[in-house]
């Protein structure tokens, strides 16, 4: 193998695929990133055997020669190291060649460096996936998604299934849903071309993470394919594999309550701003619980108190506030996550009394639903 | 004590006090911060008995009002809780009230806090600084001072006095020195008025890494006392005093070499990047260990290997090259921490052997000094 590269779109490629790559994996060949060069461009694969990143690079684009191809082949070479190296390589002019033995030569300017690398053939195959139940979301509205429903995975092992998010495709659409067992978020999107078959995964809450961090604020499209052990997220130059989660997710459905007695629309972010100074006093019991009382004149209060520290109190005005008085405790950080997922400048708030599960939701938009479990305090 | 003050100054205020605040301190009062009152301004303090800061905030500044002072008092506040509660209030005022028993309350809009604060009075008090051995240097002069030495510092307790800078005033200037025993790094300045006596302390590096945080890039004059135990920095609102190390600081002078037998001088920049690349592989090998080597035709060669993983070369022309052939292993480490500090575009560097310490300058200026103690590798 023989090629020279332009070191800024070697960089962007391996910046993709080195999401994939842990330092902790036990698997030797995974330390390393997978580089199969052709006539028509460059693959950079990354994998930590949950997640899987495959990038490319063409050989030309728009006009310029990005890669100048001497001799096809493959190499892997150790991620950590290589990615260290081309950053920090004196010109823009990259050279790689392979010789006997997997000793791999890459030169710049006249920086010259010979790594020992391993054997192409051992690294894993990508998983096959069929088109049969294939969606399509713009990048942006992907990103929404799991920003909005992501941080309510359960981050204890002791029920793994609860570490990943359900999506659900049926007729009426996506369903994504998260819960940690004392919060859930909910989203529902409305699909333009519903898949030949029915899906119901869960893809692990990290994978979706890692996703987010290389999909574009664009509405670039992306294709998502599902099977029953992997998920393809796919754009016009990353390919992203996540094994799913297997276990039997619970049925959250009766979970959200179908009457409310108190229901308030108030002002998101003045509400968010009160709960994070309550919580400063709420943090240090280390419950991090804050208390919402109903008040007359359209007031409510947020309040906490810590017995060693001290108090706060703080009166805010709401748009509105109907049905029964209602003093009730949660977790401050619970309430804090729900509110900057919704990210609306109105919400609702419905109750149905201080030992029931409560909803949040925008004034404006029905696809977002969180939902909080109370505290008992009194 | 009653007073309303600014949230921004006092934000500001509390930003440099809370530098020298520890979460590991032993002594409870110390986890506060103590607030003074007065008809003229207000006073921030905190400390972690090695470092105290102090800042001083007036009633009124260029016509602006800062502080309103409805009655004067002093008030010890736990330092995080109380920095964290400013830093989130609702509007840029806050009032700020002690009634009996310490008991405080912090009100902005409608957000009110009550702490339990603790006695002032129990609060350790600053120490005295006589003028005799008093010192001015530019802010930004100082910082430089600072920057150029203190990386050298020791970071082993093995010999205490090695993890602080020495400062020597005698007719000629300042002389700072760090030395960790492998390297050591001196500035010199001159100095527009010596003081009436003599001065040798130890500062600690830990102190001046912080001072350096707090100091502005102008050339605003910065006052330094020095006691026996005690070495102060005033500018024109910030007090910054720091205890000195005790014991013998070792005798320097007798490492420098008097004669050098090859002289290198060298684009400071290039040579940094080359041994930046080259540590790469050394690194692996956890001494970080590079070779640097004289060539033929005003060439030298930075290379360094490691067994398990490859192997790099890089060649660097010189402008000059004089003396005998060298091959010389040092701490890559070491020698990127020198070339940073002298930030020069031209540098010398100067050798006795492969195994003597070397030194290396920059070309326009003897103020800094660097030197290195080589390593044996053959």
């Amino acid at each position: 193998m023989k090629f020279d590269i332009m070191r800024d779109r070697l960089l962007d490629g391996l910046n993709d695929v080195m999401k994939a790559v842990s330092s902790k994996t036990t698997i030797p060949i995974l330390t390393g990133i997978k580089i199969d060069v052709s006539t028509d461009g460059m693959t950079l694969t990354g994998s930590d055997a949950d997640i899987t990143i495959q990038t490319s690079i063409p050989v030309e684009e728009n006009g310029e020669q990005l890669i100048h191809v001497t001799e096809p082949g493959s190499i892997v070479l150790q991620a950590k190291m290589f990615n260290e190296i081309v950053r920090k390589l004196p010109t823009n002019d990259v050279e790689i060649e392979v010789a006997d033995h997997f000793q791999t030569r890459i030169r710049s300017g006249k920086s010259d460096f010979h790594l020992i690398g391993l054997d192409a053939a051992e690294y894993p195959m990508l998983p096959e996936i069929s088109p049969d139940r294939q969606i399509t979301l713009p990048a942006d509205l992907l990103k929404s998604v799991i920003r909005e429903t992501v941080f309510a995975v359960s981050t204890s092992e002791s029920r793994p299934v609860l570490t990943g998010v359900k999506w659900q495709i049926k007729e009426d659409g996506l369903v994504c849903v998260a819960t940690d067992s004392h919060r859930l978020a909910r989203r529902k999107v409305t699909l333009e071309h519903l898949p030949t078959e029915e899906a119901n995964v869960v893809i692990p809450g990290k994978s979706l993470t890692e996703l987010s961090k290389i999909l574009s604020d664009s509405t670039t499209p992306v294709d998502i394919f599902m099977t029953n052990q992997q998920v393809l997220f796919k754009t016009s130059d990353v390919l992203f594999f996540s094994r799913l989660l297997e276990g039997n997710y619970p049925d959250t459905s009766r979970l959200i309550p179908e009457e409310y007695n108190t229901t308030v629309t108030i002002n998101g972010k003045s509400l968010l701003q009160a709960i994070d100074r309550a919580s400063l006093l709420a943090r240090e019991d280390r419950n991090n619980v804050v208390r919402f009382s109903t008040l007359t004149d359209n007031n409510i209060e947020i309040s906490s108190n810590s017995p060693e520290i001290g108090k706060v109190e703080e009166e805010i005005q709401v748009e509105s506030l109907e049905g029964e008085e209602l003093r009730i405790s949660f977790s401050a950080k619970y309430m804090m996550d729900a509110l900057k997922a919704i990210d609306g400048q109105e919400v609702v708030i419905q109750f149905t009394g201080a030992m029931r599960p409560f909803i949040i939701r925008s004034v404006h938009d029905d696809a977002i639903l969180q939902l909080i479990l109370p505290v008992r305090t009194y």
